[in-house]
């Protein structure tokens, strides 16, 4: 028995990040109902050790399902990169994405010399999640990687275009760039907002690779696939879960959705 | 009946940060046994609402109560800016200290000319705690206070003396300094270790206030009130327990502490 397509697509993400994805989802499959999940209470995952993530994801993963989902979208980089088989173990039959697939799938097929860069927090990197996943692809590529632990605080403090943010990120990306790559991967959700500046920095000869956009078209083609795309019979719907709900969690949130936040439930743990 | 005199002090923070405190006592306590809490798996609590904030100093008071203290001391300065009751509705007749109450007393003692200005996280500084204690203690004092959201990411990742945390330093500090402070209260554990970069941003004029030692000297004066200060007949201990041994936790740690970090120990929940 096929699942019923109304059923919203669980995103889930350590925080408010993986907005980023859900716009790009609001925007490639409009008529999809979509249900969000951001562990605002434990964030931020990228500094915490493997086991410690691995619970978390399970707990968030069994809150999806209890509410019924018709697929899995892990929008966090560290999540896809240390738990993804935490998610798909509890999944079964359902279609789990991640952005860590779907960024790897894109940036294999779009680069011409094989020198691909990325760039994470340390969790995300220190797991080479990103490079095993492009050899499994493709043995010929060579992935360089760098941690870039200061750029989420500095997308949250708004300073998107500001040069203490150039600064570091001309720190961060000189050894990556050093290598001649033709891409780069923007391995974490929060750096879709730091686009215009990267994309100055690393220059004309380097195409960005924005994970929320890639996963955001591997859903398409896959519930096209699967047969499980909605009729859009009634107007479609977007709910968030947070596990709290900070000062700025307003403002935060509706820079990464790039729309205003619909209502926000509050999930007490 | 008096407590035992050898009982630990008990210590804790959001994370590391309040391993500056735990460094502060070694060296003016050097005779006390100590033990500390670091709540490293929900680290930072400055981003977090005041009601998940209060149930977490909750459960670690709680924790350190039940293994026996003579004194607690709060070295987290969003705790003590949001949760201190809690603390002290818990504790009873044991004496609480907190980097906020020091702080505000050093830095209303040394100021001249009444003009303090204070720096923190977001959730210290919206608090507004440091000002209504100054207050409190003299009704004459201007408090004029700024948050530094990038300050604790920027110590993580050890650029302590770097340009882009130059940079980030003087557009923080630009109100405050043209108030004309004469003194600037560290308001979070984790600038202790700027203290050289902000002296230099700030000038001569300015005054630096560590809530760290400023929390040990109340703590040597407190004991010695209460004749609860230990004998010394055994070597001090220290003990470490943490909620997650995060990758870099070892590194950032003994940064903050200033000499190795003895026995850690997990505490899982």
């Amino acid at each position: 028995m096929s699942p019923d397509r109304s059923l919203p697509i669980g995103v889930f993400d350590s925080g408010v990040g993986g907005l980023t994805v859900m716009r790009a989802l609001m925007e490639r499959l409009p008529l999809e109902n979509l249900v969000y999940f951001g562990d605002t209470a434990r964030v931020p995952y990228g500094i915490k050790s493997v086991a410690t993530i691995e619970h978390f994801t399970g707990q968030i993963t069994d809150f999806l399902l209890q509410r019924g989902v018709k697929m899995l979208i892990v929008a966090c980089n560290t999540m896809a990169a240390v738990a993804g088989d935490v998610v798909r173990g509890k999944a079964g039959e359902m279609p789990v994405l991640d952005v860590i697939e779907a960024g790897a799938r894109a940036a294999v097929a779009r680069s011409a010399t094989g020198a691909i860069g990325v760039i994470g927090t340390p969790t995300t990197i220190n797991s080479n999640a990103y490079a095993r996943r492009m050899h499994a692809l493709d043995a010929g590529v060579r992935v360089y990687s760098q941690a870039c632990p200061l750029f989420v605080p500095l997308v949250e403090e708004g300073w998107l275009d500001h040069p203490v943010t150039r600064m570091t990120a001309q720190e961060y990306l000189k050894p990556v760039l050093a290598e001649q790559v033709d891409s780069l991967v923007l391995g974490c959700t929060h750096y879709p907002l730091l686009k215009p500046l990267l994309m100055d920095v690393a220059g004309p000869g380097v195409h960005l690779v924005d994970s929320a956009t890639t996963v955001a078209e591997q859903a398409a083609q896959t519930l096209a696939r699967l047969d499980l795309a909605n009729t859009g019979e009634h107007l479609a719907q977007a709910r968030y879960h947070v596990t709290d709900i900070p000062l700025r969690f307003q403002t935060i949130g509706e820079r990464f959705l790039g729309r205003s936040l619909g209502s926000i439930e509050r999930v007490a743990w």
